[in-house]
C-alpha cells in the first residue's frame, strides 16, 4: 500500500478505536431491567432502530426525508460525549455550558479522521445539531421517544431519580407531537399515568 | 386514533422495549479499556460507525452497494441474540447448534411486530445470514474488522481468553480480504503481530 493509503487507514482506525469510548458514556435512564444505566453508543443503537420502525408516523415537512441521511445523524449525534459527557435534559447549569464543551470535543474527535472524512463527519454533526434538516428534526424527535419509552418502561427512570415536571417532560417531548404526531396520543397516555402516579412532578 | 392504529402503535413499542435487552447480551470482545466485556447493542452500533468510515475500500462485487440497506442489515443482525445468546465464533459445539436457535428467535422476536413490518424486518436478517448480496457481505466484513480492531486495541481481546490459532483467524477474516482489500494488509499484520506475541496461538 502506498505510503499515503496506509496514513489514511491509520487515521480511520485510530478514530474508530476513539469512538470505543462512547460505550463508557452513562446516561440517566436506565435499562428496562434496571440492572443498569444505558450507555450512549447502545442508545445510538436503539435511535436507529427505533427510526426504523417508526418512519411511517412521520407526517407535514419531515415526511418522505432521507432514511439514510436520517441513519447516519444518528449513529455519529452522540460522538461528542466521549470527551463532553453526556449533559442531562433536565439540568439548567449543564445545558448553559453544553455548546462549547460539544464544539471542543467535535473538533477533536471528528479532526481524527482524514480532512475530508473529518469534515464529511463533522457536517453530519452540525446537521444535527442545527435542528432545522427534516432528517435531523427526524433524528431528534426519535432522540426524545427513544428515553421516554425507556423510561416508562423501567418505572420512571431519569424522571423519578431527577424531580422533572410535567411542563419540563411535555416541552421536551414537542418534536414527537410536531414529526411525529401518530405517537403523540401514547406520549401523552404515559405522562400522564406518571404524573399520576407522581413519578413526573406537577410542577418544580 | 383508530383501535387498527393503536393496536399497531403498541406492537412497535413492544418491539422496541423487547430489543433493549440486547444491551445485556455479552459478547467475548472486550471494550477497549478492558473495563467489561462489549455487549450485541454497542457493537452494533459501532458497525455501522465503521462502515461508514471503511466504505471507499469495499472493492470488486460489493464496491457500490447500497448503504441504506447495508446499515439496515447491521442494525438488526444481532437482535436474535436477544434469545439466542451470542455464538461465539470459535466455539465449533455452539456453531452446531446456532442456526437452529437462531431461527427460533427471529420468530419470535420479529413477530413482536405488526405482520407487514415483521417480514420486512425478518427479510432484512435473512438476507445478512445468506452473505450472499453485496450489501450482506459489507455487513459480514464489517463484522469481521470491528472485533479484530477490539481484540487488537485491548492487548488481545478474546482471542487471549479462547486459546485462538492463527488459521482461525485468517479463515474469520477471509470476508476482508475478498471485500475491503485495502484493509487487508493492516489485518495481516495485527494478526502477524499478536501471533508473534503468542496471543494468537501457531496450531491448536
Amino acid at each position: 500500500m502506498a505510503p499515503k493509503s496506509r496514513a489514511r487507514l491509520e487515521r480511520q482506525v485510530a478514530f474508530l478505536v476513539e469512538a470505543d469510548k462512547l460505550k463508557t458514556i452513562i446516561r440517566r435512564s436506565p435499562l428496562v431491567d434496571r440492572s443498569r444505566g444505558e450507555n450512549s453508543a447502545e442508545h445510538s443503537w436503539h435511535l436507529l432502530l427505533t427510526a426504523m420502525v417508526l418512519r411511517e408516523h412521520l407526517a407535514g415537512e419531515v415526511k418522505g426525508c432521507d432514511l439514510l441521511r436520517a441513519l447516519q445523524l444518528m449513529v455519529v449525534h452522540d460522538l461528542v460525549e466521549i470527551d463532553a459527557g453526556d449533559t442531562f435534559a433536565y439540568d439548567p447549569a449543564g445545558q448553559e455550558t453544553k455548546s462549547a464543551r460539544e464544539l471542543a470535543a467535535a473538533d477533536r474527535i471528528f479532526g481524527l479522521l482524514p480532512g475530508d472524512q473529518a469534515a464529511e463527519f463533522r457536517a453530519l454533526w452540525d446537521e444535527f445539531e442545527a435542528q432545522t434538516s427534516p432528517e435531523a428534526r427526524f433524528a431528534h424527535a426519535v432522540d426524545r421517544i427513544q428515553p421516554l419509552l425507556q423510561n416508562a418502561s423501567s418505572g420512571g427512570g431519569s424522571w423519578s431519580n431527577h424531580a422533572v415536571t410535567r411542563d419540563q417532560v411535555l416541552r421536551r417531548m414537542a418534536p414527537v407531537e410536531t414529526d411525529l404526531p401518530a405517537v403523540w396520543p401514547l406520549v401523552l397516555e404515559i405522562i400522564d399515568t406518571f404524573s399520576a402516579a407522581g413519578v413526573i412532578r406537577r410542577s418544580g
